[in-house]
Parts: structure tokens; C-alpha cells; sequence
């Protein structure tokens, strides 16, 4: 018996897999589906919803849904507070502030914020270790209107600081490979020239823009994922 | 007037960032929430549902739903197809097998796939090219009893040919960087020592192990997402 949305995800899978529908092919509607497994149409429309989102089917409103030509596989990423990953790794976390400054950020840091060349902003430097080993280099600019308070970065990283005073923002993720500068090399205990793994991030609460954050990693990190 | 679970959604996510709900608070119930908006109960729980997949929310059995304490920003990756990221830059792709051989894997990719050590694979070595310059460098290994029929692989890329002739695999991926090594550098026209981008892929057709393939990118290369 297919009972629930994940029985007919799966039958629906199984079919194109199994190439009875083929890359391309508009599949039955709806109602079609439903009638064929016995269930209602909700639970087929909540299985091909999935299927959608997952790159699998493409939906096209009044023309159908056809089996996807070019598949765009989606993978599902974690983006954990650093803390987190590093404790989530078995090891014991700390961090160091380096610097902190009022200062003009680059202008492609002014303009992915949508700030007005020349804005000073709060320029912090510092470092998430791993057991006692530097991790990540987190270079972060911050913009001033976004802090009623002025915590006291010594004590907390600007990281978790905002999660916990302006969580649920939104913004831009890149993630790209760099070798290491001397000073970033020198910071990180690492031969210089070393492949890092970087994390961009933009992020914006409601329309104001709070901070641009590069994080990069030591050689070893990873994301995983799975599709 | 709050119609869909889009607008449930947005209210939702505007109670938190207004700390109306604080993280960890433990929110109305869905009978609640869809007698105080004047919406289906369906309705309600779709927008929980999506809010509890993007880690903002955490839906805990018989305990209630709650603002999460530590969210876990949740991004989706596009993964595509190699040909078709180069020529959604707008250049012109190119595809080069280097080296085709039947051999046993390294241990490592033997264990990935869940292969006996000594198993003989198809190892294909080939350059992706974006306007005739080296752009990825693909090292795969492939099961032969993946190959029904056997494709002539200067013609067709093992990454089309996989797409077309065993879709919708599922597979493990591991995204990091690495300094390319002397053959590395030769084969992508790089500096050595270059850092790449990474995408480790390890493949399944179901129970069957398909492939285990490590893409390597030339400096330049970014994922993009947005949280």
C-alpha cells in the first residue's frame, strides 16, 4: 500500500530511475497520480513538491511537470557557528581577538554592504582555536549602527555576539580556495602559501546590512553534504 | 490579511527577530497560532515545517515547537554539471580525457565505495576547459559494472555520460582546499602549490557503488548560496 508522501516520492523516483519516465517526459498530473496510487492529491503534490525542490522534476505552471533534462543536484549545507563545528568535532574551542578598529572598510566590502565609500565601520581581527591550534582567521567588518551596546569583544566573539543579538538575517554565502598571504600564514602557524578554505559571508538583517565576514580555514577543514 | 504559509512564515520569523519569541522559547501551538491568524491548521504547520528546515525552528515530539537556541543557518547548493557551470559563466567549454586504465583504487576510494581492496575500476583522468584554459581537473573512478554498454569517453565526459545513463544517484560530498601538487599544477597550467577547491564525490545507485570522483578547481572558482 503507498500511503504517505514519501512512498509516492519514492515510486515516483523508482519510475525514473527505471527510465518509464525519461529526462524530458511531462509525467501525469496530479490527479492522475493520485487516482493510480489511491491517495489524495495533497499527499501527491507534497512528494512532487519535494522532488522539485530537490532538482529531480521540474514544475512549470500549466505546461506540467517533466522529469528534469539537466539535473541541477541540491545539497543542503550547514553553516554551523564556528564554536559549534569545532566542539562538534571533539575539540576543546577558544579565541583570541587580535585587533579592533574604527576603520574604512575596501570598497567591495563598502559595496557588498551597500555602504557609501568611506563609511567607517568596526574592523575586527581574531582567531578560533582547535586545542590550542589556530583553526580559523576571521576577518570581519561590522557595521557600528547594528550594536545598541558595545560588547566587549575580548570576552565574546563577534560570531556568536550577533547570533545571539541579531539572529535570523539573512545573506550571501561564497566559498572559495586561497592560498595563505604571510600574515595570514603567520597568524595560522602555517607554511606560507598554504590552501585555505574560505567562507565569504554578507548578511543583511531585514534591509539594513550588519556584516561582511571572511573565515578562513586551515588545511583539513571540510563540508560535507549529501544529494 | 494572512493568507498563505508564506505570510505565517514571514510573521513568524518577524516575532523571533523582534524577540517577541526568544531562542529557546517554546512557541504557540498550531491550533493557536491558526485561530490567532484565521487560517487553516495546514497552513500553520507548512510554515513551521519550513522555518524547522531552515534550523530556525526545532519541532520536538509531543514537547512543542521552539525557537532554536543555537540555529544552524541552513544553505542549499547548487551542484551542476561541469559543462554546464562553465557555460553558465557565458564561456565555452571544452572537454579533454587525459588517461583511461583499468586499475585497483587506493585504499581509501576502495573503502568509500565499500569495495573489496584489489577490486579493479575504470580510472579516468580528464580536463574540463572553459574558453580552451584548464578549469577543473577530474580524477574518477568508476565501476565497471556500472558500464553496460562501454562509452567512448574522448567523445563523452564520464560526468554526461553518468548523468544521462545513471541518474539520480545519491552520494556523499566533501567540499575543501588543497595546494596542488607538481602534476596538478602541470595538467591545470598553474603555478605549483596553487590552492584548489575541492568537491569529493562518492556515488550510489542505490546499493551499488557508482563512482568516486574528485574535482579539482583552478583559483578564481566559487560556490555561491545564500542563507
Amino acid at each position: 500500500m503507498l500511503a504517505g508522501w514519501e512512498d509516492i516520492r519514492a515510486e515516483v523516483l523508482r519510475r525514473i530511475r527505471a527510465h518509464d519516465w525519461r529526462p524530458g517526459d511531462t509525467i501525469p498530473t496530479e490527479e492522475a497520480l493520485a487516482l493510480e496510487f489511491g491517495v489524495a492529491r495533497a499527499t501527491v503534490n507534497r512528494a512532487l513538491r519535494e522532488l522539485a525542490e530537490e532538482g529531480v522534476l521540474e514544475r512549470r505552471r500549466k505546461a506540467g511537470t517533466r522529469v528534469a533534462l539537466h539535473p541541477v543536484r541540491r545539497a543542503t549545507l550547514d553553516i554551523p557557528l564556528t564554536r559549534l563545528e569545532i566542539e562538534g568535532r571533539g575539540q576543546a574551542y577558544s579565541y583570541r581577538l587580535l585587533s579592533e578598529e574604527m576603520a574604512s572598510p575596501p570598497p567591495a566590502v563598502a559595496a557588498r554592504l551597500g555602504l557609501p565609500q568611506g563609511a567607517q565601520m568596526l574592523h575586527l581581527v581574531c582567531l578560533h582555536l582547535a586545542d590550542d591550534r589556530p583553526a580559523v582567521l576571521e576577518d570581519r567588518w561590522l557595521n557600528p549602527e547594528t550594536l545598541k551596546v558595545q560588547p566587549d569583544f575580548h570576552l565574546v566573539s563577534a560570531n556568536e555576539w550577533l547570533l545571539a543579538n541579531v539572529p535570523y538575517t539573512t545573506g550571501d554565502i561564497s566559498l572559495s580556495a586561497a592560498n595563505a598571504t604571510a600574515d595570514e600564514a603567520r597568524l595560522l602557524d602555517l607554511p606560507p602559501g598554504s590552501a585555505l578554505f574560505i567562507i565569504d559571508r554578507t548578511t543583511w538583517d531585514r534591509d539594513h546590512p550588519v556584516t561582511c565576514v571572511r573565515l578562513a580555514h586551515v588545511p583539513g577543514f571540510r563540508m560535507r553534504t549529501t544529494v
